[in-house]
């Protein structure tokens, strides 16, 4: 789709551009876009600028917010690579910030890039009563009881099986809560009302619901090479995960199902084909 | 002296409370405020109380800003002391963070820190345009060009000697940089002028480094009784200290030298007693 082409393309080039102001002490200004340019699939800045102009704002004025939610997003991949963590040598088929850059150096770009997506955020040219509101969201979903909560869980849950409805809470926490920022922030920054808020984080807690599940499903079915990463991680790590809980084909038609209710939390827009696409696009994805 | 009794008094109650109505998931507010109330001077958090009253501002008002600020500090505090980095067991008399609840968990809460600490800005009573302010000072001094652009360089320049100006650099951003961030929010959440933010921060500087300094005379002159770390650990460390580059007598000399001009650059400020006080306080401490 052309318009998700088009927001791709200008998170990408505001996140190549964004350190390049800043000063080099030592490699971290190398570490940190080494991961912040990585690629990745951007669906949390690009969540923040189809919502924007969702809500009839326009997309250039939240890209400071967009980049500051693909910072901390970022910033967790980081951190969760980290030997103490998750231990992972590969990621988005690249060697991890710590193989490239030793672990200390890991450790304090992932604390530069979490710090600067909140001055990215303070950078941005709106009334500062939504530059405010989007730090608190932000911070929110994604401290101690949002994302950073959700980690906690994990590494707790780790060797023992959860319950389908603990497993719930722990990918809310850890993938969906700054699914709904970025998708919020784009509202907020929009100057949206907040019913159109309400609504846009309906549709991105199904949205976070339906990628998790579909990560789960991957992890089984696809490939390596397609996901950059190894497959069969999850059974490896001895993980709880939907698949497991509740097998291939009701995964299945639980993506469908979330899909559908992400797409009809969105009745109130007019103009909501990007998000619309973004939902099938997520469903369908192979990688 | 009652008036800075009367702030720490403000702080620790305050830090006391803040996470208390978070959700607890595992061990991570525990782990969070096991570093957050281990004590410590609060240098930091009523400098900008002293500040904002300084400046005709309430106290009470920049609570947020004075807890986000140390929030900051708390999470490099453990994020240093981490195996990778100073691999550190003691921190103000009591086991690190890492010790007691793990590496993964002391990296976790570190970070769910540094988000919280924003968290705590935006929930500020004060003006918007204010709180926008608040975050783009804290979160540039903290950043890749403050405070964490500091560690790297600290990191990168151990085994190696530094040159004065190199030291200079280091110590103004590892350490002045986050004291300057927290003087500056105290003058930003009183509404201050552009004029008394600019003096506040050359206090601030100042300070800083007299700081800095004391401490490298500190880690050579008292005991680890008196410190709650090991002393003689920058010698250990292969550490460049001003005190190596420039030996114990000009070190002191230094500091008073830097007290003199932090008081000075108060001289537009009626009620600069508190602040004036600190510098002192700061030049004779023995821990």
């Amino acid at each position: 789709m052309e318009q998700l082409e088009r927001y791709r393309v200008m998170v990408e080039d505001y996140l190549k551009t964004h350190l390049s102001q800043k000063p080099a002490y030592g490699s971290l200004i190398e570490a940190m876009n080494y991961s912040l340019l990585a690629g990745g699939k951007r669906l949390r800045p690009v969540l923040t600028l189809a919502v924007c102009e969702m809500c009839d704002g326009r997309a250039e004025q939240v890209l400071p917010f967009a980049c500051g939610v693909e910072m901390v997003h970022t910033y967790s991949l980081i951190h969760d690579d980290l030997p103490c963590m998750d231990d992972d040598d590969l990621r988005r088929g690249k060697p991890t910030s710590h193989k490239v850059f030793g672990e200390a150096m890991a450790v304090l770009a992932g604390d530069a890039l979490l710090t600067g997506a909140f001055e990215s955020l303070s950078q941005a040219e709106l009334p500062p009563e939504q530059v405010v509101q989007a730090v608190q969201c932000l911070a929110s979903c994604a401290g101690c009881a949002g994302m950073v909560g959700g980690q906690v869980l994990d590494m707790d849950g780790e060797g023992h099986a959860l319950s389908r409805q603990e497993l719930e809470t722990l990918q809310s926490l850890k993938t969906g809560a700054l699914i709904q920022a970025a998708a919020e922030l784009g509202c907020i920054g929009a100057g949206g009302s907040q019913a159109q808020r309400q609504a846009v984080a309906h549709y991105a807690q199904c949205l976070g619901r339906a990628f998790q599940i579909q990560d789960d499903i991957l992890d089984v079915v696809s490939t390596s090479e397609a996901l950059g990463k190894p497959v069969g991680s999850d059974v490896a790590n001895d993980k709880s995960t939907f698949v497991g809980l509740l097998g291939l084909e009701e995964c299945r038609a639980l993506v469908q199902q979330l899909t559908q209710e992400a797409v009809e939390a969105l009745a109130m827009f007019p103009n909501r084909e990007c998000l619309v696409t973004i939902a099938q696009q997520m469903a369908q994805r192979t990688h």
